[in-house]
């Protein structure tokens, strides 16, 4: 029996040092990380650009549809969204995302949708079943910062894998492979991609598909930006081409119905050879169980947002965000020593820095501070090995202002720090 | 190097074999488990009445307040919140709630307040701030299920303590002191109750604090159910009583505004002392980044939602949860061996069963698991230490026929399963 103020026989002398748990000191995201390790300060005099963030509405021109709003109003006024929805969402609206995805290639079930509070916690959950801490996943360099985040937070290692600028950022395959142990639990692909604004080709896939395949790897697609392609491109979602590789895809509302605050995701289970099986699908449903799920009034308006979206809405964004990529890039085309890469989808675009026109500048972490700290312009800093690059969002009415910043910013104006 | 295929000198064969992640396994909703490790089937004669969730929508006669849904309306239609928060929430929502919440004995400003989605999440947070994996936290018995379900997907030891029937299901606090040892993370006070409707006096949490006080371990204080208190009662919340336990107070608007799927929560940071410092601040900054918090249109509603629900609503509100408490009392009371216990407040009530009078039934598991196989009606057995009970919570509509079903109930039945 433990006796008060006893245990093993010592004398507790209870003093008061809460400390945080290490879970929330492993923590932390990278951007954020990144940021404060700069210490540098925006230049007060101009005003704050951030080209950082995957956010589609601080294009301030980029409203949601109306049918969206709609469906949203409807929902509420029902009155029907008010009360729990069970943890893994309404069955209805599991239905209509397993009938707006479902094809001949990979046909979805309702059983095989999982709602979720945004494509954050879609991949937060699909984590947490598949591997264990100390196991080890391979992630996407460049790439999203929330799948490190995540992945430390549970204790889970993470590999990257690298994207090759001279391939339009696709696998570097051999390297991918050389990185599998027998720990790697999961195989991250990120397509279309954030940061890199690229789309892999049916071929490429293939091979990626290939490489989990031959080492029993299951794969978790974040597939957040799927449909956003440019229409010389054609996305792909992996599990349409996957014989055996089990699948779960990610993704949500947030970027292509332009309501990322809505915090509306969904895991998509692909298991046609029955590798998951129940375990996985039941650990999944475990697991939605601790904070039950998104908001029951956008699950209410899910089918509709599906359904009723007009396909203008979808084109009309796509063209938005061409033709600010297409902007952005001719404006940074033009400043000597930046070689920005044409995206074919998404909402970033990558930029090489020719650091021989930069000499007083070590790498792109350096140049980036001084963005910051010269000009007031965020972007981040994509660190791949090899030639340094920088990813941005190019909000279209700061795009202009954004470049001539970019362009002045050669460290001549250290002195004004 | 880590080669292809090799590790450690090793072969890698590779093989499929994804097994679901002990985190996956080890988070378990007991309700669920209950129910399954009854094996029972409700009577396929008789429709089933459930009287084992929390959700006061299930009642059917409570709809929100008006100003609630027209708080979102509006939200909604501004366009203002379709984008990102940040992810401990926008900082007029946390100064919003911070006002509210804020007084002389235990004042609140903006960055004591962390949005999340819904009190579940609030509470995950909150114990993944506190407790590492292997340390225990202090959690009530009867109480709610889901500090055990979060707790052990976090790999931290729960550790039961007693409400005592005879007490008004007041702390055992002998018993809750006994239990401290130096891995002793945190202390769940839930008060309002769940499960017993119980509402702590001033003096009783004092005691509570005491304990806290002497033995230096915070306090992760549920107050969902805060203000839901029959008119005979006051409630207290324990951050008003407390000098120096540093406490995280969980709350959020699925009770006491009834919309309970809209996943809107928050916890409190309670710190005058100086105790949490900034470590478990920034620890829950951190852990806020993971998901990124609730749907920002609920958000957007948070500040009319608290200033414009007329006092009425929550009057009314608390007169039917009251007078169907009343009901649920005197019909149950009238069932020849048990003896429910008037609830003070939140929307459950606690039924004692005098074993002598079932002698076919070996405890309070066993009972239930009989009115569901018989009688088709969901109540939660509490397995308290010492005499047996049962947990419910009653739908107006359905409370007689229930009342009917618990009566007639006596293991006579036994051959209709
Ligand atoms: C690649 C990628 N995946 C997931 C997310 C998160 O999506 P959500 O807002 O639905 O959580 C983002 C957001 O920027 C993203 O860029
Ligand atoms: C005591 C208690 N705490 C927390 C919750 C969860 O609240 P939310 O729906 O806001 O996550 C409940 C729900 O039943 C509860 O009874």
């Amino acid at each position: 029996m433990r006796g008060a103020g006893f245990h093993h026989g010592k004398v507790r002398k209870p003093h008061w040092a809460v400390r945080a748990s290490e879970m929330s000191k492993k923590t932390f995201n990278p951007i954020r990380t990144i940021v404060d390790s700069m210490k540098v300060e925006a230049n007060p005099k101009k005003p704050m650009i951030s080209l950082s963030i995957g956010d589609p509405t601080v294009f301030g021109n980029l409203p949601t549809a109306d049918e969206v709003t709609q469906a949203m109003k409807d929902a509420l006024e029902s009155g029907n969204y008010n009360g729990y929805a069970p943890s893994v969402g309404y069955q209805s609206c599991r239905e209509a995302v397993a009938a707006y995805y479902s094809c001949p290639e990979a046909p979805l079930e309702t059983q095989d949708v999982i709602l979720a509070s945004g494509c954050s916690q879609a991949i937060e959950m699909a984590l947490a079943v598949l591997a264990n801490p100390g196991q080890n996943i391979l992630v996407p360099r460049p790439g999203f910062s929330l799948y490190k985040t995540l992945a430390l937070s549970l204790g889970i290692e993470v590999k990257f894998y690298n994207l090759l600028p001279e391939k339009s950022w696709e696998i570097d395959l051999k390297q991918l492979e050389s990185l599998v142990d027998e720990k790697t639990a999961c195989l991250i692909v990120n397509n279309p991609s954030n940061t890199c604004g690229s789309v892999f080709s049916k071929g490429h896939l293939q091979k990626i598909l290939a490489v989990a395949s031959r080492q029993c790897i299951p794969i978790l697609a974040d597939e957040i930006y799927g449909d956003m392609v440019f229409s010389e491109c054609k996305y792909e979602p992996i599990a349409t081409l996957s014989t055996n590789v089990p699948i779960l895809s990610c993704s949500g509302l947030a970027k292509r119905w332009l309501v990322p605050g809505w915090r509306m995701g969904w895991i998509l289970v692909h298991d046609r050879r029955d590798i998951f099986g129940n375990e996985i699908r039941d650990g999944l449903v475990r697991l939605s169980q601790r904070i039950l799920g998104p908001c029951a009034v956008v699950q209410g308006a899910l089918r509709h947002i599906l359904h009723r979206t007009p396909s203008e809405f979808y084109h009309n964004t796509l063209s938005f965000l061409k033709s600010n990529a297409d902007l952005c890039y001719t404006a940074l085309a033009a400043v000597p020593g930046l070689q920005p890469v044409r995206p074919a989808g998404a909402m970033y675009l990558m930029v090489g820095i020719d650091m021989e026109h930069f000499p007083e500048f070590e790498n792109d972490v350096e140049f980036t501070e001084h963005l910051i700290s010269e000009q007031s312009v965020f972007c981040l800093p994509a660190t791949v090995s090899g030639p340094s690059y920088f990813s941005c969002i190019c909000p279209e009415g700061e795009l202009k202002e954004a470049a001539v910043r970019i362009n002045v910013c050669k460290g001549c104006g250290e002195a004004m720090v």
